[in-house]
């Protein structure tokens, strides 16, 4: 990719008179560049089994092509045509809940052969159609692709048939999930029950596992099927979302987004986020860094709100400084989600750069002025390449298994994740995600842990290796308690990695009026502690913090332990944010990561990387409604927006939700 | 109706012994003229199919003939018989929760053929019986009949064919429905899905709308065979009932009132409300002015509370105040529900005239007062006509449109039609009701319109005429916006109307920390709003209030238009009650239409008509648990109560919960 | 029992690794002399259709054995394997939620033939092996029975032949349960509609009270196995619990306590309650009370946790305060669930004496002091005997009214019973229960009688006579109202007990604002009433205190009646507690039974009774975290733990949760 993409979802079918032209001339104005179409669509291109109908993408493609803006073909799978489901009612999902109802989207069991004949077939006839056109540059496998829960009877004699590879016999099943407990125990393989009923967390989350290879499973086989039609130059892609509560959050329960991305030639995501006074860049800056990691590369951002829900509508400025904020992550797109607003439906109040009346408006004009400054400079900023020091260890297993033993009513995974991962954010600490079976740990200086619930032996060992051969591990209560079956260890907790950590415990409980000790510039309230407190005994660790509270006084709440020639610190609670603060500056600057960088702090972000050129830039954004005043602190350079120099030391004034972004020379 | 009627539901079948000779002794010391009888007893009347127990109701109306009170029989269709749930499983309506049970009322496919035919039957078996004796006065429909969400495969065939006749082709409802989005569209009728499925606003308020029919055609059919027995002196009539949130709230969803009243001689209405400290007259004021509206005419009160909740126990004067509200706002009866409270099962804590105890209490005392009044003079207060200037028009499809596009979480459309209602109430501007097919616009000065969030281009030409025409409008947000099937319009908003209100926008969001500009006198409390915040552009209307927020203030939130002869008020957000007595105030000013009345607000209500000398009628109630000092400020004439003279100008103390009626000379 | 058991329940099934000796190690250190095993056991006992595998009951056995250890044996059944649920899906029960689903356990239905014959098999088959076993030395019955909700058609079969028996014909149970309403009549026996559908309380209930007869014959069928095969020496018990609210909170629901028991030899109880800051040990005392009073005898504490959730880890003191806590009630035994923390599945976090680890810990360490001192004067303490002047009436039938016809929404039966049974308990005066049939009301001076909303004719009469002859009643609100089909009385409230009372009410309402007068030492918040208040108006009775309001100040509140030899309170709206406690002292004195304990109050908790020598036997509990420093009020006496002397009147100071108890001399 040499420039970058600006575009949107552009829905020909849905508009509610012939705009084409008159869309294309607005878009044009706003530099869009790009457009993704086809996907929801086979309704239209389908409209009875085996009759197709490439009416809207056909002339689509003409008017785009003429107009030298690319587009990005989408399959039409992630929702039927009403046919399908009165021929094959057998296509919906059966869940937990019962039997889907035809309606909504995404609500489909995608093994199902009928389902996946009809898929494969109207794919190949787009596919076919479309991947000779120039203008194509793309494919976006299906939409935002999870299992949706799908669990019935087929799914489940695929689960059983999984579970008989991965366990030599019954016995040792019955012993890893403990199904002696309360008399699941199943002995033999036909007496296998319902797992929907199944209270054992332990069977309960690997069905999970298993619902989550099969979107895995999905995405390649959609991707093998493009294989054979794409050119060298098109790329294939996939639309990755977040765990969703009323925005993007953490990371996404129903699939593991390094195994799924592994059948893309590029990564993409859809990221969404609060505006208006809440817009603090976290979620994209978060959903960058994931979907950067995915394949550390750059990567697609397909969707993002345009004026999105009304309570969404973008102050001046925010617009563009979510869009240069999405390129300072190291996406190569900004990509709405979607051009028009739409007259009926779902998602008639999820607004698009138009709003229903199709014409300018306040968020439309503010895409000209991105539009055009992407042409402008855009060359010099994409394809920015990055290199961490820090780096998060996420877990699917463990989000699950949190998931059936809640740490409290009100805290999960993604809880935790986000709380360790914002504070990195606020001090403008770069980081990059890992998983489990990743294999680049030594690659980071610090590796940041967040409640590692679910942990085969071989990850910890790991970690404790890491640790010996240099690394930093700083890593949070409920790590390392169960191996990747649920089952809670017999060792000492935090299991193996007590070895690195040099600490142990074998009580916990409920904090109420616990603070920490020590901690001597934090309130009262910044010390005081929640969700959950482990009643620590150093073994080799110093201790930097122990509880304050009559009964529990005797016991560690934060330690550091050096280990080999790195260290690990653990932290035995929920702390608040300038407590972990406090912490994470402790250990970056016992491990010499503190730099200048961190004299900001959120509401000033600042990231950077190395363009094309090979030549650092440098982004400082101001996300408050206040005119900051700071000191450019990085090295002499050019100011891409103003087109003027900066120089190192310099006073600058930032105003209210706007950025600078400079080339060094 | 040459005298009012002063009533209570009874239910021989009910009691626990012999009462019948007792009760009416009672009932003729408070006054009771009318009992309503025999709905709900179906079990009793018909115990098994085909077998028939006239026991009760005949000797009721014996007693009550002897006894010179009336009778009102209601059919019995409302709750049905274990016979008839046994022999004929398919009466219990199928909804989107699945198979209704049998045990509650309410809860039968009212279009199914079993439930029609024996329905049928047992209402002429007992109106053949009734229809010539004497006291029988009227016939009451069924009991707040609804459609009971009764959605089976029956339903949606019907509704299919529904929809045929409405639409050319399904091209045509593709469109209309915006069918296309999430590959919804049906290119078959063989293909239509089940419609409780959808998440398409359009199709499924379109199914709500055509539910809303069968309760016209259910009270349509009984009324037909009533029509068949009963005598030119006896009327029919139906006990509609409203939105319920524990009391008489709103708009009902389920029932088009003005269209289902067609098939009435007299309209009828249920009516319970909050007392206490909570009792405010707004739910007798607004459901009374909504029923009198449907047919322009007086109406029965068929049900309202005695002792009701037990957090209803009214306070000493509160059960006369309430009498003597509902005639005040047209009806010719009040009605208790009902007689005796209940030995067992699901109303036992709803609680009638007597307790559990039969015996006299302090609220039946209080009915004894009442009663006696009503005959001393109640002659003077029946068929009370009221010629109102302003109306309300509400809309059922716009209450549909906003279940299906929500305002936000806490906000209905009922909420708006309440916070539009209520300050008129308070204000003690006299109020009807319209529609949207009414006719009679021009007979009204000012029109208000909550959220008419759903509107056929005509209605909307419509007001933008009576605009031209001379009439004041006031308009609130969310109007407009859609048309009849839930589309939004492509137009600049408020679609047509935006001509009369000389206003237009195609932004808004959720306001945070958002103030009107202006208003000087109000509280910053006061000037701030709510909810939702259009971003209004003024085009040829005067601005009245601007956003206080940094970055809305070029908008406006409030406007006033001269169009015409006439005027449109537009309030493109909700604000507090006080901004919108300011704004209501204005323009009645503007209109010419402020007068002494306004110079009182609540708790003191005053409310007038002419009776049927032609004498004006003049209530001031004190709805307030404080004595209150006033001036009279009407005419001359004999405050009925005390049967003494009162004067222009004369100062008056209304002890707490009372209340003075005043026929002018 | 000559020794106080202290005991744990013990799964060798669960053990992650062969463990058995090293465990019994643990338990000898600790004292434990007795495990309870084998319940929940049923797929490891049994894999297969008649296959049976001893092998871990045997080892198990073997050992305890060979260390002295006693034995307790549970029967198998509330967990079933999976190849039962297979090859006969009808043993899961059918509920008004649908069916149930395999994995949870007490999910079946317990009249189910199929059910019934595999659990018959299997109790047979462990009963024969392990009967003649030295060590064991008694049997628990299934665990924590209860219906599960079942109502399946074959339950209401057996549901509608015993309506058949308890009524001569329809006509008596129609007019019984007031079916006449909403046309639910029921005219012919074939015509029974499904009861689940019910909307009459009077039915619903009557289901309810049929369902616990299921629960009675269960057990009973159960005991009657065991009894062919039980040594004299050796008793047979069940683990009651309670209402459940995240701990035990109040009476049962679906079991009837005192019937159950019936089949029993010696009551047993699960106990769980909140510690740390809340640790108060009401539950303890309310267990314990509830569970000596099934069979006027000592009683096993089967279940109690140990650690239990994460927010209960005790404190330093309080697993040692509970446990003596338990023993002071007449509990003679104390057990854990469990001895070892699960690793896998639902109760991962209901955490045993040893944490996941297997080892040492806090709270296993406060066990080895409890062991060595129940050993070393355990023989002191075990079979206490109490003889309390107080008793509470508790009654499911009145449970089961007020969940059909709710106070409020936020208030049931059992929180009117623990508001009253808390403040006796605080009070330190000892109570023990007694239900509807109890015979032995005239060994109380004083009966309290919670909220009797559902009470046969003959209970109050009972009472009425009870007061007549010299007992002391404490009445609350909502007594009396309904009769045991919850049929509202038509007599004067509160029915037949108005005549001991000496008052009357027919109205009744929600108190806003109302406060008590008189109680001049209280607060206004204390004096302030809320939930329900009745309209008092005394015939013979006192006046204690009136509502404050303007409404309402003429009903008295809470009255007080002297009624043959004795006296009857009646509280007629819920009270503060500091209120309520005046109106038990004003009553405590008027009857002669203010004691010398009432001048202490919570959290200096006071309890006693006589040990098999009759000597007397006092605690002194300190439930709070403050040093208390207080005068002995008892007799002289040796304080056990510290095998010191103490006097009476000697200044004594009890460090934080801690106790003394002294054997009088």
């Amino acid at each position: 990719m040499d420039k970058l993409l600006y575009g949107v979802a552009y829905y020909d079918e849905y508009m509610p008179y012939d705009r084409l032209h008159e869309d294309i001339k607005m878009m044009k104005k706003a530099g869009i560049n790009v457009v993704r179409i086809a996907e929801s669509t086979w309704s239209t291109v389908e409209p009875q089994n085996g009759i197709y109908n490439f009416y809207h993408i056909d002339r689509v493609l003409d008017a785009m092509e003429e107009a030298e803006i690319s587009v990005i073909i989408g399959t039409p799978t992630y929702a039927f045509p009403t046919w399908l489901a009165k021929e094959h009612p057998e296509v919906l999902a059966v869940t937990k809940s019962g039997p889907e109802i035809y309606g909504k989207r995404q609500n489909m069991d995608i093994i199902s052969p009928a389902y996946l004949f009809h898929s494969e077939r109207v794919i190949r006839k787009i596919i076919e159609r479309v991947c000779n056109r120039k203008c194509v540059i793309g494919y976006q496998l299906d939409n935002e692709t999870k299992h949706y829960d799908t669990a019935g009877k087929n799914v489940q004699q695929l689960f059983i048939k999984y579970l008989k590879e991965k366990f030599q016999n019954l016995d040792e099943l019955n012993k890893e999930f403990g199904l002696d407990y309360w008399s699941n125990r199943i002995n033999a393989w036909e007496d296998f029950p319902d797992v929907l009923g199944t209270i054992n967390g332990s069977l309960g989350a690997e069905f999970e596992k298993f619902q989550r290879t099969i979107v895995e499973k999905y995405l390649g086989w959609q991707s093998d099927i493009i294989k054979e039609y794409k050119r060298e130059d098109q790329f294939i892609t996939h639309n990755f979302d977040f765990d969703w509560i009323g925005y993007s959050y953490g990371v996404q329960p129903k699939v593991n987004h390094f195994e799924a991305s592994k059948c893309l030639t590029i990564a993409g995501v859809d990221i969404y986020h609060p505006t208006q006074d809440d817009l603090t860049g976290i979620e994209i800056s978060f959903g960058g860094d994931m979907t950067r990691s995915l394949k550390g590369d750059n990567y697609l951002v397909l969707e993002t709100e345009a004026q999105g829900f009304p309570q969404w509508v973008p102050y001046k400025g925010q617009l563009r400084l979510q869009a240069f904020s999405n390129i300072a992550s190291g996406a190569n797109s900004v990509m709405y989600w979607h051009w028009h607003s739409i007259h009926n439906s779902f998602e008639t109040y999820w607004k698009g750069l138009l709003s229903h009346d199709l014409k300018e408006n306040e968020t439309y004009n503010e895409a000209v002025i991105i539009g055009n400054e992407f042409k402008k400079f855009g060359d010099k900023l994409v394809n920015l390449k990055k290199k961490n020091d820090v780096a998060i260890l996420v877990s699917n297993e463990s989000l699950t298994g949190l998931e059936w033993f809640k740490i409290d009513e009100d805290t999960n995974y993604n809880n935790v994740v986000r709380w360790m991962y914002d504070e990195l954010y606020k001090m403008n600490i770069g980081t990059d995600f890992i998983y489990p079976l990743s294999e680049n740990l030594e690659q980071y200086k610090v590796i940041v842990v967040p409640a590692l619930y679910s942990a085969p032996d071989e990850l910890l060992n790991k970690l404790n290796k890491y640790v010996k051969n240099g690394g930093h591990l700083i890593v949070s209560f409920k790590s390392g308690f169960t191996n990747e079956y649920l089952k809670v260890s017999i060792n000492d907790q935090p299991n193996f990695i007590s070895e690195c950590c040099g600490v142990t415990y074998n009580q916990f409980t409920i904090p109420k009026n616990v603070k920490l000790t020590g901690f001597d510039n934090l309130t009262d309230e910044d010390k005081t502690i929640k969700t959950w407190m482990e009643l620590l005994k150093p073994t080799t660790a110093e201790v930097i913090s122990r509880y304050d509270h009559y009964n529990w006084k005797e016991y560690a709440a934060v330690t550091h332990n050096e280990f080999g020639q790195g260290s690990a610190t653990y932290i035995g609670c929920r702390v608040s944010e300038n407590a972990l603060k406090e912490i994470y500056t402790l250990v970056l600057k016992k491990s010499g990561l503190y730099t200048n960088d961190q004299e900001f702090n959120f509401p000033i972000i600042i990231k950077h990387g190395y363009n094309m050129n090979n030549k650092k830039i440098v982004y400082y954004f101001n996300y408050s409604e206040c005119e900051q005043k700071l000191t450019y602190i990085h090295n002499d350079g050019v100011e891409l927006t103003s087109e003027k120099r900066i120089a190192n030391g310099e006073e600058i004034k930032l105003s209210p939700w706007n950025l600078i972004v400079v080339e060094e020379d």
